[in-house]
């Protein structure tokens, strides 16, 4: 191992040996792809790696140079108006940032791994039997959020609050927060449960203008939306600049906040009535539940 | 113009003698760019084109190569067990999906132009009021999708198609498409524009299953949804890999057909009842629309 160590702190990264031993993940919206691969030393022991690619984004003073300096052409369809080809740039033209680490432990091959990904048709049926059994059942632990209610963590990091015991809530950046994107969280006091929320009494105008003034986007750039399933048990809401692309945003996950305030509005009854999709990892225990019960 | 159109129709399009007159817009998480590019004909008159570029996704199997055959490996930066490196790949393994709109009138440069954007939140009486006599006095032209329906362009792309004269439908690769994110559009015969299509008559099981077929995705990793507002007005379904992080997936667009389904089903006047949320650029006609109505 000391071995290792002195040559990976010295030598360059031995990429054209490397042994592959399988893709991890991919990612085609980010063109990015996650690899675990294998050093052999001398000795023919080898050394596990994680060698991540990613695809750099266009730079605009090299655009010109890309569209004169292409090596191929190639029309791949065309119709009407519209055609597409595949370009072939010269290498100085086209590098990719590559991430390795090494030598890399189980845990952080484990971190980059894909899990498989599926979506659940909840019922309300389904929510009753299985979804809410299970969330009773562990253990959550959500201190971090009382934390934050009880200004014992990130009382200098609040943007705003309402000390209405009953409909208060605090208003703070979002541990994903990055200056231009505006991830915040609204933390109502009451301990609710997404379920048995009331979203309809969330002070929606109130805390919209709190973030405009304190981050200058005006309300209508701001999407406002809950998650189901939500990353933790405590009624909260996300707030992300509109420009921005955010994870989480997907209708599989997000909903915004105004439509969940029409529905309760039109039909109190109506999440009893309405099944929700969510998406769940391979590795996690709810899929288990839902597979057990024979609803997927 | 019948010059042009001759031209575009037989030869490839001349990528390298481009005039580049500005970059109207790039996606640093999508690694893509759009440029608004001139073309000059013989007499020295230009013609304007749209020419988007987009790194595409890595190949699985293309990766082993990419790490034996770069033309050049540079180190970045180091710290502890990471390092991060600028790998020069050889032209064959680092193609550029592009995309061309040539001739391109105004309307498609302002399409691609980076603007302002906001929410609206249309309530029916603003559908129609405003927004249904909006579309209704556009004469935006969806020949391409009549081509495609008509067998007269893609026809060799078809994955799936359903005759039947009334709830029949084609299922072809969307222009977006990818190897591994399979993108597609679910086209019904029927010329119906979304607010009076009814999507629960469509054929949702078969179409998954042909996708299914084709690609090897399974019904419960692919996300299905409507587009509000749509980018052409006649009915149309994406399909999406769950995996995949799609562009236009994001709550303020994306309605996901099965909940469409289940609302309608619920209360067939549902639509008329409840606002809907989207966004509009700031260079939108149709927002200037809600702007002369008082509405926003």
């Amino acid at each position: 191992a000391a071995a290792h160590d002195g040559a990976a702190a010295t030598e360059p990264f031995p990429l054209a040996e490397l042994r592959l031993r399988r893709v991890l993940r991919e990612s085609a919206r980010d063109k990015a792809v996650f690899l675990h691969g294998e050093v052999r030393g001398g000795g023919g022991e080898g050394t596990d790696a994680v060698v991540i690619l990613e695809k750099t984004p266009f730079q605009e003073e090299k655009v010109l140079e890309l569209l004169k300096k292409h090596t191929k052409l190639e029309l791949q369809m065309r119709n009407d108006i519209y055609s597409t080809y595949h370009l072939y740039p010269p290498p100085e033209l086209s590098e990719i940032k590559t991430t390795v680490v090494y030598p890399a432990t189980e845990k952080h091959l484990q971190k980059y791994l894909r899990q498989e990904v599926r979506l659940i048709r909840e019922t309300w049926e389904d929510y009753k039997n299985i979804t809410l059994p299970f969330i009773q059942s562990q253990s959550f632990s959500i201190q971090w959020v009382y934390n934050i209610l009880e200004k014992k963590a990130e009382a200098d990091r609040i943007i705003h609050e309402n000390p209405d015991p009953c409909n208060g809530f605090v208003l703070v950046p979002d541990f994903k927060w990055n200056q231009n994107q505006v991830c915040l969280l609204l933390l109502p006091w009451k301990r609710s449960c997404l379920s048995e929320g009331n979203p309809e009494e969330m002070p929606l105008n109130d805390s919209s203008e709190a973030v405009a003034k304190r981050f200058g986007v005006p309300g209508s750039q701001l999407r406002v939306y809950l998650h189901y399933q939500p990353s933790y048990y405590h009624l909260h809401v996300h707030f992300t600049a509109l420009g921005y692309d955010a994870p989480g945003s997907s209708v599989e996950r997000a909903h915004l906040l105004a439509d969940v305030i029409d529905n309760l509005a039109m039909d109190s009854m109506y999440y009893q009535k309405r099944a929700l999709t969510f998406a769940l990892r391979a590795d996690e225990l709810l899929l288990k539940k839902f597979q057990e019960a024979g609803r997927v």
